[in-house]
């Protein structure tokens, strides 16, 4: 039997915790770079409380700095993308040569940036369809849901074939019992979770309610689906078809979906900055490129921008 | 000297208060139909502390009911248009049968309804630029302006000569103080208040920010400048050409106004129904009647309407 692949967490908060907790439970070396929880970790490891059954790992494999790390064969970037301006000194240690990075981030065009840093044959990208908070140090709570639609970034941005090495580290997270969708179009699924962020993570910092607030206001469902259309629009103009059929499913699946608080409704509640430029900025930035307007989308960004420097004083 | 002119006023709320205050200063015999104050009003008074000089009223025509009221010869409706199902029991006795109703209200097409009450001879309307708020019972605070666009609802509804029935109310409130800019257009007059009311009354409640705050942010001020660029499209396609002089005299003023919460943010920290109906949704009645679609004006509304709705549990 082969060797398990190393893998290494970069940003340990709810997210990254969750993945990272799920490959060491299954017999993967996992370090984890984590700051505010490092005492507590060290000393009682993580807690998960799952709906997939909750598990302890009393021994964790911790780090403070980057500096520290052991080079690892692939490196789960959970960090906010607030904090993505640490990522060419992050990255530049704790990867082996022929390590891969694999971008759990929201938003767009996180990928690109992270290949500027370790070269574009080096990095996958995820988006997590996960509700999971931290709920005390070292302390996660996975509410539902949890599958990484996952997919490589290509040369020139195309679809290309699943590669070996893309279908190797999702048998490690499907080993671990975590539903993966491989994609051949990343840049698709990007916009695809976008159709979702952009208005349930906007709206519920803007107006203060939680998911099925949203969709349960026949006012604000409009809404949401005004903002979708838009999405839908740019994606399009940007070579990618989203049909109806998707945005029904969002919006149905988050009918039915447990409420949620955001992950920018959490950061909101919690003072820290907004991943409105990822999320929101970027996304505008590729819709001027293309020459397609969204100015409902523009207005929300705006809206937030206000929120979030207000809040930080 | 021929008798003055005796009003009354329905809804003595902090904008009606004032403009009644300052009429029975000069002379006018002024009856207020008051509610909530009518016990405090009765034993003491009016007092209205004003940028233009303090003053009190110890004395007031005050009634608890409409049936009470003398028939007068103008009937100020100051009342919030959350009221307005109210109106047609309120106007039947209260005006001579020469009497005229004069809407100072928010909004757009609120003269129409009460000309389906009183006759459509017998319909002033006036677009108030006031900073005034109720700090206590029966105690009125003008903080700025105080400004009436003044104007008849014609029978087609198209601009019309200046009768000396308008002039003649007009100058009742040129002499008790108040700058009256009389219109040919009342239909103008409204749809340019609506380029102030929508953006500042809709962001203030949203964002929970004071004026000073929405135009001295930028993203905020682009926000509100594509927003009034809908009114401005939406009027035009009604006949009524707003130029971007107004826009941008609009912009300064808001900039240099004592920082300000706006009515319908006083009614939202206080509990009440927004008026969102007379304000937006008449707009975007209107708009959808000539084509036009105002998608930033109607996801504000959506949101408000949201806001308003859980408020009000």
């Amino acid at each position: 039997m082969p060797e398990l692949r190393h893998y290494t967490v970069i940003g340990a908060g709810a997210l990254g915790g969750f993945y990272g907790c799920r490959l060491q439970r299954v017999g993967h070396r996992v370090s984890f770079l984590v700051r505010s929880d490092y005492i507590h970790v060290r000393q009682h490891g993580w807690r998960v409380d799952s709906k997939d059954g909750d598990f302890t790992l009393p021994t964790v494999d911790i780090y403070r700095t980057a500096e520290e790390l052991p080079p690892a064969d692939a490196v789960i970037i959970g960090l906010k993308t607030t904090e993505n301006h640490q990522l060419p000194q992050l990255l530049r240690t704790s990867m082996k040569p022929d390590g891969v990075a694999l971008v759990l981030q929201n938003g767009i065009g996180i990928e690109e940036k992270v290949a500027e840093i370790v070269g574009r044959d080096r990095v996958i990208g995820g988006c997590c369809f996960l509700c999971c908070n931290k709920i005390g140090p070292g302390h996660i709570h996975h509410l539902d849901y949890g599958t990484i639609g996952m997919g490589e970034l290509t040369h020139d941005g195309k679809p290309a074939p699943i590669s070996e090495r893309l279908q190797s580290i999702a048998n490690d997270f499907i080993r671990a019992g975590i539903h993966i969708e491989l994609t051949d179009d990343l840049r698709l699924a990007r916009w695809k979770k976008l159709v979702w962020n952009i208005p349930f993570n906007g709206l519920s910092v803007l107006l203060k309610a939680e998911t099925n607030e949203i969709v349960g206001d026949p006012d604000l469902e409009q809404v949401v689906r005004n903002l979708m259309a838009e999405i839908v629009r740019a994606a399009a103009a940007d070579g990618r078809t989203i049909d109806q059929a998707f945005v029904e499913q969002m919006i149905a699946y988050t009918k039915v979906m447990t409420p949620y608080r955001t992950s920018m409704r959490v950061d909101y509640d919690q003072g820290r900055p907004l991943e409105i430029e990822a999320i929101f900025h970027a996304t505008l930035q590729i819709a001027e490129s293309l020459g397609v307007d969204l100015p409902l989308v523009e207005s929300l960004y705006r809206e937030l921008a206000f929120i979030d420097r207000k809040m930080r004083g």
